[in-house]
């Protein structure tokens, strides 16, 4: 088993090679956002997910190693366009890409990156080359109807829980599962092994988002890098706000409602008082229970794998380090 | 030889297959700009070419079917992305999708179409997908360089014919070349004659846009569709104005620059006045000319694939009607 600290080397120094690249290509007006954007950090989560998971079958992760970089520079991509919609003015605490050249810029220079994240996975071994793109394509599709529904709900007054599982699934979980299965395609693995691993991802990735949205009012700003609460302060429908509306009596719901409407000059005061009311109603860890509900069920589908048990282990170290995350 | 109009029925049916398709997905806002682009209409024109390819080197077209609408989805797409960035209020005399919807949901349907059309274009036969892959991602790349430096165009002071031409090429030329290449590739042509059919489509292509760039001052208004001179008032950089810019002495410079810098309440003004500065000029025979170099260095090329003649003159009677166009 390789580490993950050596990964993550191999990983960042493919990027760095891609991003090289940048600097010879005209345009630079196309060009340079792309760099700027990739520059901008990470966690490097999804290519980490494709090498391991091509590790797990044995296969030979320098065949991975580009559509991994590929699946990285698409989740970029898919950031660059979602902040023109969310008008974020700051991405890791950087000018995002509107902001600091333009919107037909950030959409051009979006537009390329999706190219050249696929023309990265087009470098996949030949026999797996068919099946790693459609597996790509759908999971493409999906982040695109995940950001749709987000944007929808944004408008929309009652939105169930399940919606915003199918919504959360499709923004996020789906593009996590790609990542796995698309190695495990490379790493050769039977079908049946990598469709348990794709829903291990996709599981993964629902108890991951659900730990987003506790984490953006539980936890240490320090840490979360934002200010604590902007889901709060945007009344943006999260776990947890979809759950306290669930689980408010008559006047709660009515208290909610009114913090919902309110905008006070002092954000904090309806952080506070909404994070009140959350604790009130236990959503904290009514969120947690769920979470660990998709966590076990991610890894009930792991253990269905027959495989190294060191390498699997290493996968399970890896999430749970996502899910005891505190930013 | 299955003649134009024959393949121009079997691409409208497959395209209205992948329209009615859309109307069971959600959400709704996604795949409705979609099905509303499509609908719009339009030649047609790479998707046929694609098929005409195929058949060229007697491929089966069934094979070429989907990916030829694939990239007729894909030029749609750029069309949805560029009218946010022109800021275009009509296209085809329907309102644009940034303006029936919003920006955001442009941005999104377009990425989504993109998908769409990329997952058509890996139902091309395993013996030529990753060529085929690689010929389209190329195309795709250059035509996000093109649509930037016309972006780029706008503010700069000093644009020369070779960048224009370089521009023109990226942006429209390449994909007509990448439609015939893929359908060669289809077609199982060798790789010599394929490229020379890319070499085809590609001086096609500009001989196209300098026919766009005339018919825009020189056309008729009716068969245009579209305000004749639109191109003067906007002051865009078109092969005319550049080429008025370098033929003009002293004088004549400083008229066309005072033009340039005019906005009379009445467009025709502007319109009439450079227009008769082109005429003084001969711009408009000094672009035939050019086009007609193009025109006759794309024949050149079909000419060096050994080929069915039937077949070839079909091609030559449909790039010369495109060549001969009013609209």
């Amino acid at each position: 088993m390789i580490e993950i600290a050596a990964l993550r080397d191999v990983i960042n120094a493919e990027l760095k090679q891609f991003c090289d690249g940048l600097k010879f290509k005209s345009p630079s007006n196309l060009y340079d956002p792309i760099a700027y954007t990739m520059a901008l950090g990470g966690k490097r989560m999804r290519p980490l997910l494709t090498l391991m998971a091509c590790d797990l079958f044995d296969g030979d992760i320098n065949l991975a190693l580009k559509p991994a970089v590929g699946i990285e520079i698409f989740h970029n991509f898919t950031l660059l366009h979602d902040d023109i919609m969310d008008k974020a003015p700051l991405r890791r605490n950087q000018p995002t890409v509107h902001k600091k050249w333009n919107a037909d810029i950030a959409i051009l220079s979006g537009d390329t990156m999706f190219v050249q994240s696929l023309q990265l996975m087009c470098k996949s071994p030949v026999y797996c080359l068919s099946e790693v793109l459609s597996v790509f394509n759908q999971a493409a599709i999906e982040v695109c109807e995940g950001q749709q529904m987000d944007m929808d709900f944004e408008s929309l007054q009652n939105v169930s829980i399940p919606q915003y599982m199918r919504m959360i699934t499709l923004k996020t979980s789906v593009l996590l599962a790609a990542s796995l299965k698309v190695g495990a395609l490379i790493g050769n693995a039977r079908a049946e092994d990598a469709n348990h691993l794709y829903e291990f991802g996709k599981n993964i990735g629902i108890a991951f988002q659900l730990q987003d949205d506790i984490l953006d009012v539980f936890g240490s700003a320090d840490k979360v890098g934002k200010q604590v609460g902007g889901d709060i302060v945007s009344n943006k429908k999260t776990y947890l706000l979809l759950k306290a509306m669930d689980m408010a009596d008559r006047y709660k719901k009515e208290e909610l409602l009114l913090w919902l409407q309110a905008n006070p000059d002092e954000p904090n005061e309806k952080v506070e008082a909404v994070t009140a009311i959350y604790n009130y109603l236990n959503v904290k860890h009514l969120a947690e229970a769920e979470m660990q509900k998709y966590y076990e069920k991610a890894l009930a589908h792991l253990n269905e794998i027959p495989c190294n048990m060191d390498k699997k282990n290493k996968l399970i170290a890896f999430a749970s380090s996502l899910m005891q995350r505190e930013s």
